[in-house]
């Protein structure tokens, strides 16, 4: 255990000795007798260079190994040099630039490539655990980091050390582990391929999916925990979801977007039932609802931001910052990180701000523009039609005036395509340092054109065009149809497509057991991720333990690698927003949406959950402290909601009956100072209401103390001999002078 | 030394003998033998309780007593058994509830109350200077909390160890130890006033202010080092001024005040420009000027922000919150504070945010209507004058026209005098936890108030009247004639009083040389204060050491003492807002604002600095890490000078006859759109300027990395043992099991 040697150098040597005795002691804690046997044939491949000692593997392979966490899937045309190159360095040694994972080979054929079940030992899990300071609750029900001397802390009463840490985690550790392995100065090149280069620090797994060298990487899904969480989850519609086991299989950012959802649905409850008091009162009364309305946004997202920080602090996210451990593609100059003395990639931060905000920012507004004058020109096209439809009488060319509309879907859809690529590129070109501030970057520049591409047609239709029923027709077909489409192609279409591959699965596994190659299912797989030219087939080596033929996981891995990628929480996140938008920038004018919203939304929660279980590969578990960019978006459309509703109200015949001796400029006069006084009153809540709960705030500031206590302590220590040194040198010397 | 062994009571027991060592050493540091022998014989004063021994207070009377810190000024009629009761906490032990200073008496003649000269010893000075966590300069150059066992750790190279600390932190700690003397359980009640009752934990120095039985509490000036700053400050008119000598003299909020008055100066230089720039262009180009005005505002304040946290990193003060040390006036309950674990009054937040939110606002409301509306009556008399003069050709009323003026100013001036005691009683009523809090709070409200008496008239000129010449002669007024007033008054005429005061000075000094009670000067004294009713003098007891009766502090206490009291910042921000509004909410009327701004800045420096080193009492340093209410208050009406910048050019006649085919509604949406996209820029700016330069947060970020390293460490020595312990048994009991 190179790694905690390292990290105690500075502690007297008996540490060593506990060390050892602490791990003797997990063995005694693990009752069942298998995993106490599986702990101790599986602990000295965690420092040793599996590869270096062939001889051990016979002995290994017929070891029962833990569960695996991640699957690596080799192209099958990776050079064999490279190959063996690369295990090394996942099962190497961490001074050798090594991982120091466990793993297990698939049974293969030939013509396949190889497939790597990927885990860690007992004390991997540990130790990394503590150097990703990750944060547990312990035995007093404080929240805080992990370390491995205190292990004992952590244990509650009658817990097995191995219920510790979650599969979240577990998979979480094994993924950093594999993706921190980074090209030493020696590693100029990926051995066999000249021309693809390596610098030092650069993060290998990332350059092998990224040349194809490595098919895909996913985690397995753990079946026993799934059925149990889908039944307390998608198969209870009106049951609270269950948060903390979410969070526990799928990881943070996952719980986090259906809290989120969750919240933000019961939220709706009250504009909707505001939306329907509206159906029985006057139409004068619009004013008020609408004002009540835009406050409500304001209290909600201010409230969510409280909740998010009592999540992120039970979570142990809350302080992630930008000087974090940086995330797998960052790249620079290797040298040692000011904050952690730790040899981490260095890239100065004005330069990421220099492409920010030089490079970036103009093209993403270029593309903002451009969608514009692309959806100004369909309404132009359309007016012209139905112009020529008047003028020439067009009578069988009824659905003509429908095309512009078809037509400028489609080019949404394909500039969205393309944009999104941009985008990745742009965010990845700036090179931020931890994954939060990418996905945060990445996910503002999605959203400002996707609001260009969503809300700009209805804003030209409230306001140029101003056509108050086109707009509430709009806005119908938006909610309803729009997202019953959307409900259908997450949930049903993918079940039904999931269907269809079962039948392949089923092909490809009768296939595997007579050992025909080249078969219909391995064919689509390779059609689906083609990958780079290479001459022929790798030749896998020997030494590589394998899985038993009859073990489940191998099934298993074959399915969900044939399952599609979970892409993060974007697109569900951005169905929200859009929603938020419809629902609230135009309230004034189509007061039952918030109806529509609630009712999408309820389904939504249960098809999203079924979707993630069942219908994807388990996503990789990512720690995230805060909704990120979204938060912004959301604030950004709740400002823009006075705005709008403020300026529907003012264009609004209802309202001007009212008091028809005002002028226009008088009515618009009037309008602008209510708006500017909810702006003003939203500035105030906004600074009024506490962007932390005080518990929080509490907790943190004693963890602060405490650290900063320890701290000086830490130095009273370390000082007292040095003090004393020096104090006898200065007596010395003063005494000579008297 | 009790607080210190309380404090190492967890480390091993040689750390006393080093305790000892290091005061030993500090004897040694100190070369002067006069230095030398003070400490020696001061040093058993600070644990001792001085009136329990009083045999040794004839050695005491003739020791060379320390510079003198604070001077106390008791009421000539405090009652004998509460002068002894106080005296006793300020040189009593600490476990005692005493304070641990030491004292010297003034040397008294009958009639006259007791005047305590306060200082410590500088092992007190060192060991408060750790409790109180300041942050001092390392030999490294990093900036972290002092503690005494690192004590070489901050001394540079031929560094004394009394030049450690500066005398503003001194004075600092000090004060802090006097208003920290709290009532004990057994403190029911000041001794001989059954009436002034006192409650476990209450500050018992701030109740015998608030009773008068203190007449007046006072840093004494260094008469050496005035000089000196003197020298580099009022009387360098265009060099740099000297901040940092400023903050080690007079603390850190005079000098962030005096740091915003040059930033905000220097920045004033741009709009100067562009005020003059706009006297030889066409009127056109007013909307120009007028856009990058509003957006200068803006970018001034977020550098400020970020100037403001790199000044308070480097002062040790960025890490204050509202869960520090509780100011002396702070009540609640006595309990074990969660975050430090220290014994210290506690009283719920949410009663303190009911009482503000509940209370003090509708209050504060209240009075600013009251104040707008007397500014109304006001303006509807000068009408009315002016029409009644017109009807019945009053020709001799030529001055009754300036009468409403005249008698609002009155108004204005009474409302203020009374508003100001209505504000801090309300804040003081809320009970904030901290000083900061409690000034923050404090200056909200005034703020608020001043705005509707500053501005609200000029808002009304401009949007009711819409007279810009009435505008322009009204802001040019308030810009020089007030200002030059201010500025008189500020500087100039209490350098006459002061001239009047000294000849007061002198006759008082020859009487007290002659022996004659009740002359003239001290009776001036009494009257200006008077004390509370009480029966006849009080007996000074004998056994307080005394003050040679040359000493020079005597007469520096006694002049000083007349002197004027510095009441904070908080007028000196109030002028430099009100001149911000002039010159910022109406620039595009009268861009020539910005130059009377700096003309009166370069001497308001000067004339600040001068009234602050010579007219006043020295002020109590106060630690401060931002500009607090003002920055907010700065940035408020930043973001009103967009709104009425945009309305006064869209009403201004030039702009309008440069595209007249437009209609009036037209004009106004035209506005709308410019202020919301101002607004928008100015909220992204916010945005996009971080809060904190990169080198602070690196450095913070550090810090903290450090301590929870720190804590880690900790965690893992204690829990070793314990650990051992534990393993054990289980041990033992699971092979039981076996």
């Amino acid at each position: 255990m190179p790694s905690v040697i390292r990290r105690f150098s500075s502690l007297p040597s008996d540490i060593h000795k506990f060390q050892s005795r602490a791990d003797e002691q997990w063995n005694i804690h693990s009752k069942l007798i298998s995993i106490h046997g599986r702990l101790r044939r599986a602990r000295p491949q965690s420092g040793g260079d599996m590869s270096a000692s062939p001889n051990d593997s016979t002995e290994e392979t017929t070891a029962v190994f833990p569960p695996t966490y991640i699957v690596i899937q080799f192209s099958r045309h990776i050079r064999t040099t490279a190959l063996v190159w690369l295990v090394d360095k996942i099962c190497g040694k961490r001074l050798d630039g090594g991982a120091e994972l466990l793993v297990r080979k698939q049974p293969h054929h030939d013509g396949e490539g190889l497939t790597l079940h990927v885990s860690a030992s007992k004390i991997k899990f540990l130790e990394v655990a503590e150097e990703l300071e990750l944060r547990k609750r312990d035995k007093c029900g404080l929240i805080r980091e992990f370390t491995v001397s205190q292990l004992d802390d952590f244990l509650e009463e009658g817990m097995h050390v191995d219920d510790l840490l979650t599969t979240a985690e577990k998979q979480y550790i094994v993924r950093h582990e594999l993706e921190n392995i980074r090209a030493l100065k020696e590693d100029d090149q990926v051995p066999g391929y000249p021309a693809f280069r390596l610098y030092e620090g650069q993060s290998i797994v990332q350059v092998c999916l990224h040349w194809k060298l490595l098919d895909r990487m996913y985690p397995l899904h753990d079946q026993e925990a799934l059925g149990k969480l889908g039944m307390k989850w998608y198969w209870a519609l009106f049951r609270k979801q269950p948060f903390e086991e979410i969070r526990l299989y799928f990881g943070e950012a996952v719980a986090l977007y259906f809290t989120f959802l969750g919240f933000y649905t019961t939220s709706l409850l009250v504009p909707m039932v505001l939306g329907f008091l509206q159906l029985f009162l006057s139409s004068e009364s619009i004013a008020f609802f609408c004002v009540f309305n835009v406050l409500w946004v304001t209290v909600f997202l201010e409230v969510w931001k409280r909740k998010c920080s009592e999540l992120a602090f039970t979570w142990g996210t809350i302080g992630m910052t930008s000087l974090d451990e940086p995330r797998p593609n960052y790249h620079g100059v290797m040298g040692i990180d000011v904050v952690t003395g730790r040899y981490q990639p260095q890239f100065p931060r004005w330069k990421t701000n220099a492409r920010l905000y030089c490079a970036s920012l103009p093209i993403v507004l270029l593309c903002m523009v451009g969608a514009f004058f692309v959806m100004l020109a369909s309404f132009w096209a359309e007016e012209m039609i139905i112009h020529m439809k008047k003028l020439h009488g067009l009578e069988a060319g009824g659905l003509l005036v429908l095309m512009p509309s078809i037509l400028y879907s489609a080019v949404v859809f394909i500039m969205n395509c393309y944009y999104r690529k941009l985008a990745t590129f742009l965010t990845e070109w700036e090179n931020h340092r931890t994954q939060s501030q990418f996905d945060r970057h990445r996910v503002t520049k999605l959203v400002l054109f996707e609001f260009v591409n969503n809300f700009m047609s209805l804003f030209y239709i409230a306001f140029y065009i101003q056509d108050m029923e086109m707009l509430k027709n709009q806005l119908t077909v938006m909610l309803i149809i729009f997202q019953a489409i959307n409900n259908f192609q997450e949930a049903i279409l993918p079940l039904l497509i999931k269907c269809y591959s079962k039948k392949v699965t089923k092909a490809l596994k009768f296939d595997a057991i007579l050992g025909n190659k080249d078969n219909e299912g391995s064919s689509y797989i390779r059609k689906r991720r083609p990958t780079l030219i290479h001459e022929k087939d790798s030749v896998i080596p020997d030494h590589i333990p394998a899985l038993e033929p009859d073990d489940p996981r191998i099934e298993l891995a074959i399915a969900e690698g044939e399952m599609e990628n979970y892409e993060g929480t974007y697109d569900d996140y951005l169905e929200i927003f859009i929603q938020f938008g419809y629902v609230f920038l135009f309230s004034s004018v189509y007061p039952m949406a918030a109806l529509w919203a609630v009712v999408n939304n309820i389904l939504e929660i249960r098809a999203d959950a079924f979707k993630l279980c069942c219908l994807y590969q388990r996503p990789m578990a990512k720690r995230v402290k805060d909704t990120g960019a979204w938060q912004r978006a959301f604030e950004a459309v709740g400002a823009m909601s006075i705005m709008t509703n403020c300026g529907l109200l003012c264009m609004s015949p209802q309202l001007r009956r009212l008091a028809p001796s005002l002028t226009s400029v008088e009515w618009v006069l009037l309008f602008v100072v209510l708006e500017h006084m909810l702006l003003g009153i939203r500035h105030i809540l906004h600074l009024v209401i506490p962007d932390r709960p005080e518990w929080v705030r509490v907790a943190l500031a004693r963890i602060n103390h405490q650290s900063k206590q320890a701290l000086k302590n830490e130095r009273t220590i370390k000082n007292r001999r040095h003090l004393f040194r020096r104090y006898n040198t200065v007596h010395a010397s003063l005494n000579h002078n008297d």
